[in-house]
C-alpha cells in the first residue's frame, strides 16, 4: 500500500509511458519485473504503482522517491539502465516529470 | 492522505495536463478550488491528489472513484463541466485516462 500525502517532504515520479495497445501488457510486466528486482533495491526507494490504463494505451508508473537526488542517482546507476531502456523500447514515447503533492481532497 | 492498493475494485483516474509553466500554478489553484468546491460532492468520488511537476510544465490529478461508471457519470453532469471547461482553458492539453492498479512495489 502506499500513501499519498499533502506538501509531503518526498519526491514523486509520474511516469507516462505512450503503448500500442498490443504492448500494453508487456510493459506493464517488463515495470513489474525490473521494480521488484532492480528499482526497488535502490537508495532512496519509497514506492511504485504501476498503472494499466483500461483503454492499453498508457502505462503509468507512479513512484515515490526520498529526494530528487536519489532519484536521480538511480538514473545514473548502472544497475538500472538496461531496464530503462528495455521500458523505453516498448513504448512509442514516455514522459517522465518529478510533481509536488500539493493537495489531497476526500470525500466529505 | 489517499492510499493506493493493488487491484483494488476502485476506478482510478490519472490526468496530465500539459501547460505553459506561467500557467502552472493558476491551474494548480483553480483544480484545487473545483475539487473542494464541487467535484468532491459528487457521487463515487474517493479522492484526488493535484500533483504539480517541479519543472512546471505539467499538472497531473490522481483520483479514485467508486467505478468506471461513477466518473462517467461526472463527467456528464451539467455540474461539473464549467470547471472542466476552466482547467482545459489554462492548459495546452490534457490526457485523462482510467486505470487499474496493477501492482504495488515497497521497499524491501
Amino acid at each position: 500500500m502506499t500513501t499519498i500525502k499533502q506538501q509531503a517532504d518526498y519526491a514523486t515520479l509520474i511516469n507516462v509511458f505512450t503503448v500500442e495497445p498490443g504492448h500494453a501488457e508487456e510493459l506493464t510486466a517488463l515495470l513489474h519485473a525490473a521494480t521488484e528486482e532492480v528499482m526497488r533495491h535502490q537508495p532512496g526507494f519509497r514506492s511504485a504503482n504501476i498503472h494499466l490504463s483500461i483503454d492499453r494505451t498508457r502505462v503509468v508508473n507512479y513512484a515515490q522517491w526520498d529526494s530528487a537526488e536519489a532519484y536521480q542517482a538511480m538514473l545514473a546507476s548502472p544497475a538500472t539502465q538496461p531496464h530503462m531502456s528495455q521500458a523505453a523500447a516498448l513504448a512509442v514515447s514516455f514522459d517522465p516529470h518529478l510533481y509536488t503533492v500539493e493537495s489531497v481532497h476526500e470525500r466529505p
